[in-house]
């Protein structure tokens, strides 16, 4: 039996909870640990909201717990530290991403590669080490170890580095993984959600030449004048597609919706790879003759571990490179999910629960 | 229009060919060009039959000409040589694979990744730089440029080494590009036929730990006794396959039918590759999640350029490497092809051209 969330911890906590699959979230009072020895206690200051929190608020992998409280790119401020943090001081400007555990012990963890590891606690709706369920950062307080913790760097906004904490590390950690990240390059971005745009953003400061693949030919303008694209293709006109077969060091796709693989295979040179970082719930179609024939690999990727998702945020903030978010309230939050679900943001919503979350407190 | 082939060109030759889609294979006059300054002559030895030839005669891949004289695992001996030859001499044994021309000016071409030249010309059914059809090693005789020509070393077994030139190079050159060619590692070897049994065959040379992975139970006490794989598994056996999740550092597929790449993607270790390269003439399934929850990846091969080509050749002759074969006279050629469509052979059927050709020439 799980214990009432109110009562299970020591620390009083409020957040906005989905109460049940595919409700609608509102005020939720629960509790967090105490602050252990290697812990750091965070006040939150700012929440993203990634497209996969609307996929477990409705249970679309099966994954979810209820009620569920999400958020995963949370930026905060260290208010307490426990005996044997060494890392953080209170004060300190920090965030948390995907993750807040791992075993600490298999060769993915002794990698720094974390998030591989079997026996992940996600930062939400994950059983975490003690049974409890783990709640996320549409909350006002937070409760982790301090290994799953990074520094925010002063130079950067903390409203527009929150996404960097997910959607960042997302495209950031395959840009650099499978060498796509030298100057002169020719990157393919499927998709310009906050995914897509962060990796435009990222590719461009890498010095690579960037090419925006979608199927909404308005955003054309906007991926070449505000971000800097070299170059725009819409997925389903022949001629362009055409125009550009065989020409891509490589592609990072990061459309969840089925879609085909084929155009993005051709797109690719010989030796080249299509890197999915998108979570389709269904399988997508993989044709092979044209993969053989390029000797061609479609990848994937998941995050990154905790050294890379710092030298991510530390590499934005040396390069002023900010996610482009719409600030909202945490009243306005299913409001946002709707329009985030009709693709209707530029390009990331990001909560700022300091100054609006505890308004709803009596709601 | 095609001109008459036994007199579009002034060599006369003899070999066996389907005449029309999904015909068996009959006697065939017709005719080879002229050796060229950079050209040599081949009397064929042996040709082994490769799972392609099947494809070929069928159209499965819709890139057949008819009459279509199969055959690109060719050993034969030079009997002529052009003016500006420099590698080879009357009198060598040399090998022919799956290309015998590419535009030898491109990136890949540049690379001595002939095979993936844009423009690369197949030992059979492609249209040659004249714009005549090629045929292939069903034959007595073959021109070829000296550049898509290997030296057969001498302790290699002339029938033996057929298969090395398609089906050798073909799971050879994704071990090493892969590198999956370091002893100790664990590679999955998918299917055991022509390609997966040359597969274990090369990787236990390289030291790989190697387990072999069926859906023929009954092949286990040949794979382990006779091949030396050190384990095999049950592809529909669930507690076998649960056993072994997670524990291979790459898998060669080389099953050609539609088939379930989740089962094989989850024996992956994290950031490890499933290589196809087996050719579906139908998209498989990707399931996308445990790609990227392990950052893993699909990839393909195509055999590969001629200087690896070579040095496979080398390398298994220096390992007194052989595939298994059964030599058969070429009458027996549609018989055989019946019994390789039920996977009745161990493990390559290699025809006796020399011995054997002439005396059908008056069927």
């Amino acid at each position: 039996m799980l214990k009432n969330p109110e009562e299970e911890h020591p620390k009083k906590a409020f957040g906005w909870a989905a109460r049940v699959q595919s409700e609608v979230l509102s005020p939720f009072k629960f509790s967090r640990r105490a602050t252990g020895e290697k812990d750091v206690a965070v006040k939150v200051l700012y929440c993203g909201i990634c497209h996969s929190d609307v996929h477990m608020i409705n249970n679309d992998w099966g994954l979810s717990y209820y009620p569920l409280v999400p958020g995963h790119e949370i930026v905060g401020e260290v208010n307490e530290v426990g005996s044997k943090v060494e890392k953080f001081r209170v004060g300190d400007k920090i965030g948390v991403g995907f993750i807040v555990g791992s075993c600490r012990s298999c060769e993915n963890c002794a990698n720094n590669l974390e998030n591989y590891c079997p026996n992940y606690i996600l930062t939400y709706s994950s059983k975490d080490y003690d049974g409890t369920i783990t709640y996320g950062g549409y909350s006002d307080i937070l409760v982790v170890n301090e290994h799953f913790v990074v520094h925010i760097p002063e130079k950067l906004p903390l409203d527009a580095a929150a996404p960097l904490l997910c959607a960042g590390i997302t495209v950031y950690s395959p840009l650099r993984y499978f060498e796509l990240d030298k100057p002169g390059l020719h990157l393919g971005v499927v998709g310009l959600g906050g995914l897509g745009h962060t990796a435009v953003k990222f590719a461009k400061v890498m010095g690579v030449k960037v090419t925006v693949i979608s199927t909404s030919p308005h955003k054309k303008k906007e991926a070449m004048e505000n971000l800097g694209a070299n170059s725009f293709l819409v997925s389903y006109e022949q001629d362009q597609l055409e125009a550009a077969m065989g020409t891509m060091d490589g592609i990072i796709d990061t459309v969840s919706a089925p879609h085909s693989l084929l155009p993005l295979i051709g797109l690719l040179k010989s030796h080249a790879k299509l890197i999915l970082v998108g979570l389709p719930d269904k399988p997508l179609e993989l044709p092979v003759f044209p993969l053989i024939l390029g000797r061609k690999a479609v990848a994937a990727s998941c995050i990154e571990g905790m050294q890379e998702t710092q030298e991510m945020i530390n590499f934005a903030a040396q390069h002023d490179l900010k996610p482009d978010i719409e600030v909202i309230p945490v009243d306005y939050v299913n409001t946002a999910m709707e329009r985030l679900a009709k693709g209707d943001v530029k390009y990331r919503f990001v909560i700022d629960i300091e100054n609006t979350l505890k308004a709803t407190s009596e709601l």
